[in-house]
């Protein structure tokens, strides 16, 4: 499998980032996540801060979001950082083995580029967990933080990919980091990645 | 995680069976899967495949097979082959770490043992060929069979254990056979329970 890249599509708490970059470390590719929002202002104009507000873990789904800030073709600011987005990951992509974290680039690349599509979540007591001590958020109610970030960003997936966010048939390997640990779990992904 | 039990949930003509007896024999344990039918077979009297028709993938669901065969207590033969089913689980669990196959054994166990739940899926095409070239089934629209059979295992699976059946939720870890391979999947298994 060595030259595909590795897609890692995570629910938000459980690792995923901290997981896809160990593993891009161990085989010495190039870890996009973060890079891909500061190439997508670059590109865009928009400021960083609203491209996130704008993609992946939106906080606005459904009609509102989908009619807000509409151009005359019906085109959205949403709409618009896809585009983009997918531009990027195109030109990641073209760049050679990686891995990238997220921003469904599974979906983006998945009919040219040779993929090793990989899930990540956990229970939802270490994703709580995890928020308030790795991510310094508030220890008032994660769960209920996170099962409103689950529901944005399987909305924000389901709407651009028109695939479920977490389905398995559209992963090769599907890994609870809570089970399995975030070490175990980066091991996993190298070893099937070099069969 | 050495000493637990690993449960073996799949997709028909995904190869979780010969799956689970490789990791099972690599790692000295024992495994059971049709070894439960011929138990509930003996303990209840019913046919093996009398079973074998009224449970995983059952041919009737919804109201039908609910209402057939019903006692005076409102039980069906299902219902009676299910809890003999859960009986004969839970006493192969007692007897020690072992790998289970299929029957819902992760949800019959999940309270009171210790777990690697394993979920196993393949690729439509990958699926069809193996039942054909292995299980010798007829090669006329054998996709239109998997379909058929899927729905009755989920079907079976939601409404005995009130979970969806392949909900990445209840599994530690989903392996796509096709992509990662038959022996690679069980290598795995084997390095995540021998952490």
């Amino acid at each position: 499998m060595t030259g595909k890249i590795i897609t890692i599509s995570r629910q938000f708490g459980s690792g995923g980032r901290t997981i896809g970059k160990l593993t891009a470390r161990q085989l010495g590719l190039e870890c996009y996540d973060s890079e891909i929002i500061a190439e997508i202002a670059k590109k865009s104009g928009f400021d960083q801060n609203y491209i996130k507000e704008n993609s992946e873990d939106t906080a606005e789904t459904g009609l509102f979001a989908a009619l807000s800030g509409l151009d005359f073709y019906g085109h959205s600011n949403r709409d618009e950082i896809w585009t983009m987005q997918c531009r990027v990951i195109r030109e990641l992509a073209e760049k050679g083995p990686c891995v990238i974290v997220g921003r469904c680039a599974d979906y983006v690349l998945k009919e040219d580029f040779d993929l090793l599509k990989v899930f990540i979540y956990a229970d939802m007591e270490a994703r709580a967990r995890r928020i308030v001590e790795q991510y310094g958020e508030s220890d008032e109610h994660p769960e209920k933080r996170l099962r409103d970030k689950d529901k944005r960003r399987a909305a924000y997936y389901e709407v651009y990919t028109d695939q479920k966010f977490g389905d398995f048939e559209n992963y090769d390997l599907c890994l609870c980091s809570s089970s399995i640990g975030i070490d175990k779990c980066a091991k996993i992904i190298r070893e099937v990645y070099q069969m």
